[in-house]
């Protein structure tokens, strides 16, 4: 099981430094702040492997210690977003595994999504053409989803005879979409079509292909721009009120508040406004 | 309390021959794998009664068991799902019960949307007409609605002095279609109608009344076609999920898929790509 | 810290009297049963102050035991419905707060959101113009939520350099309109315009900003003479199942049905049924 031994060999230790990562399976790159992560294997759609699956785990891991990293674009090259785990080199080697081996690959590629979730950055994943598969579920991980009219997602497991509760899908799918939605996209492994998605609040908004890329980062790099601290912490609340009560949840958001009230973006903020001036937001 | 002690004289111990079962209240047929079931009073909309309520909750109960039922559809006779417990039938007698009556009556209506969500068959309903009160439950029970243009969806316990709490209501109602619209109709128990339900995702799609029926079936074959095994795990995963953190259902998950991916039907789905031709899944 | 010292002065002990509630820092009135609470410094579109949020709470806490008011309707004067927290009033001063000063302040306005859900009257926001930040939190607080066209929400905490997590915001907003629009509401602090309010299901109807208060304080009425007592369990629920799993809720929902069959609302709208009139409701 060499996938799950490969410990990023060239994940930098300081964590200012992750801006110069030189990933191995998937294009990444970082300007102001921004990363664009690009599945790049356009003749296949974009395929995810073990080793993939690997990178992108440890990548994201990486992502809560990097401070030069402040919001996350996840794309696909060649006008596709990802076609999931591929038949040759990921559904056949399965079918090879004892339950041990299986146990770990799962678990694998559902700490993607867990550490999608809790890296601080907020992901935006730009989506246009095929998303199936694990790639729905890199969508889905994500915390913001632009899509084009012409983008088909499907969470196809039902059609490898596999359930549709994988990397998270029966937890997250129903909260964006609704319960009896995501029941028929999970039993059927349907396609969801660009126009549907947006209507059913999958895609927070669709764009034309060409600008879909550029729109995505846009919306990053003023995220990036913004009070990213406190960006970290309301990510990190979604996250933990999940499953709390109500009361429960408004007493841990009056700690995680008075936290973001501690920090210099919210003086920076009173004062900008004060002298009647934009904020100028350093994430601290 | 007689409908309590009602235990299926005539259910079957022997799982693999629910498809023979005879109702006594409904109409109940099985074809290719298919259950079909219809509440059958039509000329008073298909109410229900505590007779029924117990061979319900007893007929979903055995389908935990049920080898030869892969999916089930539930529709109403005549134009009409079911408008809910029977005014003379159930309300008049239940003004007459002490607390603990009452509390056995709401706990076995309870049992059988407790015994929708736990049974590995997805439930399709197929609904048209009036679907109010315990009616409109037994929608809310299902994994995937089906209406028409006309239906009219009505929570309305309000309407006979009583709370929208009932058979799940306050727990399923809002994940459906959210938490605003849900406070709404349970508040006020007016009627939904079935395009306001479609854009709410209540209904999945709206059909011709005269096609509801099939389309349900059609969809339940696909389904029933399908590797129920895994989809029973999909089901059993969204009813597990309900209430865990995100972590502990991706865990949940890849418990439930390495699960999956030691059953025939995944190997029947490599196999079947590899050699280019569509899959046959068997269930197990 | 004297705002939370601020214990009403004037909230009477004798239940049966907060319809003659004076209140200070905002407009009460109640008609027939239903109060309309008015956030009433126009020309400044409704802001907050320490003083407002105190009462607010106090207010909402007291309406627990307040026999004499059954629904409430919330709004703003002139043509908005509430600005949130002051800059000046506010934000000024939480710049010089130590730690537990800030705790204190957003454990008070969280506590505003407590006892809105807590109370057993169903709150109705009627919302006009600006609804931003603290008050976008107390249209979230609401059960029911009618808006204008026009109507500009925004969480825009962000905007001041804090978190999205705000007084329940990360809670309560996933499960009104979904998880990924939340998110970019949260994250963005955009505002969010009335017809896509309206198709997002955070406005459960919009309407022409000259009639919007009457038609919350008519659905609010409609409410308030119905079965008032039900309708308090009705609340109750959709707060306490919000983090059980879906069989416990139903175990709950068997309890709590069970109480309001022992109400005589329930006994009175059976024999109003039967002698072929309308029920007549009064809360017990």
């Amino acid at each position: 099981m060499k996938y799950l031994q490969g410990e990023p060999q060239n994940l930098p230790g300081n964590r200012a430094l992750l801006a110069t990562y030189e990933a191995e399976h998937f294009k990444f790159s970082v300007a102001n702040g921004v990363a664009t992560l690009t599945l790049n294997r356009p003749e296949r759609k974009n395929p995810l492997t073990f080793d993939s699956y690997a990178e992108l785990r440890d990548l994201f891991r990486a992502m809560a210690y990097a401070d030069d990293i402040k919001a996350i674009v996840i794309t696909g090259a060649g006008d596709n977003f990802c076609s999931g785990g591929d038949v040759h080199e990921i559904i056949g080697p399965l079918t090879k595994l004892d339950m041990p081996g299986l146990l770990a690959f799962t678990r694998m590629t559902g700490d993607v999504v867990k550490a999608m979730r809790a890296c601080p950055q907020p992901v935006i994943a730009a989506i246009d053409g095929i998303c199936a598969g694990a790639g729905s579920m890199l969508a889905l991980g994500s915390d913001i989803r632009l899509g084009t009219e012409r983008s088909k997602t499907a969470f196809l497991f039902t059609r490898v005879g596999l359930a549709g509760c994988d990397m998270g899908a029966c937890a997250l799918l129903p909260r964006v979409i609704g319960q009896g939605r995501a029941a028929e996209l999970l039993y059927t492994g349907r396609s969801m079509a660009g126009a549907e998605g947006e209507r059913w609040g999958f895609f927070n908004s669709l764009h034309a292909p060409e600008q879909l890329l550029a729109a995505a980062q846009a919306l990053a790099q003023g995220l990036a721009d913004g009070p990213t601290f406190a960006h970290g912490m309301t990510k990190k609340m979604l996250q933990q009120e999940w499953n709390m009560g109500v009361d429960e949840a408004i007493e841990a958001e009056a700690q995680a508040q008075a936290i973001c009230m501690a920090t210099n973006d919210f003086h920076r903020a009173y004062h900008a406004f004060v002298a009647k001036q934009k904020p100028v937001f350093e994430g601290d």
